[in-house]
């Protein structure tokens, strides 16, 4: 081989070994940061950028509601939520991986709510969250699949 | 190049095509097995089974209790499940996708479920789940996080 063949071989080679390697801190330090810029929008009842994270065809799995598909449901389902009188809603990543492939990973964490219910009550929720997340042509990582659940007690438990 | 510098040329750009092409037909199939076989002996209260599809550190979050994580917890959760009366429950997945990398995926579907309340009540529940799966070093996909919830209004609702 001469050698241009040699380098061509390695470059093939160093490919290989990158594709079979570990999801690296890098890919999911950027999920991390989609997970947390989507809080950052939704926090704040951005309705429009909310939707936006998700794919076209992207599902959000609420409690107490059938799913929603896609962004015309997931604006209404957003919208109901936003509606809450004085909501407060933050959540944070505990965990998230990146398939090796890159363009594939999830994240999951907690989160706490408050809100005004019609009595003029607080109402205090807390619970858990998994984000399946597709990694886009650009570059971003949008939301495929979001569910989550509340860790309280079902009302009317003993 | 003679010819089996040509042939080790083409065997690992082969390698590199391969890992760079979608999630394969066969990976999503193996996985959506992977799904209906922990349904399989989940529905029949295996709880050996159905614990020994979790990863050693997965997560099972379910409804109105804290996460789940490691196989003690989520054999305390999924007891407690069996114990209730008359348990009839089944899943469906209606959409799958793995990494092209090809160790992690994500099953997400709809389940079923009947049991009977300390009333003698039959109680009858549906909702929605996603699943996060890990491929094992022995080929077979485990669970890395499981989470769910009710389609039903939540108790007390109007």
């Amino acid at each position: 081989m001469n050698r241009c063949q040699v380098c061509a071989v390695s470059v093939v080679v160093l490919l290989v070994a990158s594709a079979a390697q570990g999801s690296d801190k890098k890919s999911v330090d950027s999920l991390l940061a989609a997970d947390a810029g989507w809080m950052k929008v939704f926090s704040a009842k951005d309705l429009e950028k909310s939707v936006g994270y998700c794919e076209q065809d992207g599902s959000v799995l609420g409690p107490n509601a059938p799913i929603a598909t896609g962004r015309e449901a997931i604006t209404k389902m957003f919208s109901g939520f936003f509606a809450l009188p004085n909501l407060d809603i933050t959540w944070q990543a505990d965990k998230a991986d990146v398939a090796r492939s890159g363009e594939l990973g999830y994240t999951s964490g907690t989160y706490r709510m408050t809100f005004t219910d019609p009595t003029g009550k607080t109402v205090s929720d807390k619970g858990k969250y998994v984000t399946v997340w597709d990694k886009q042509k650009d570059g971003s990582w949008k939301v495929a699949r979001d569910i989550f659940n509340t860790d309280l007690p079902a009302a009317g438990t003993p």
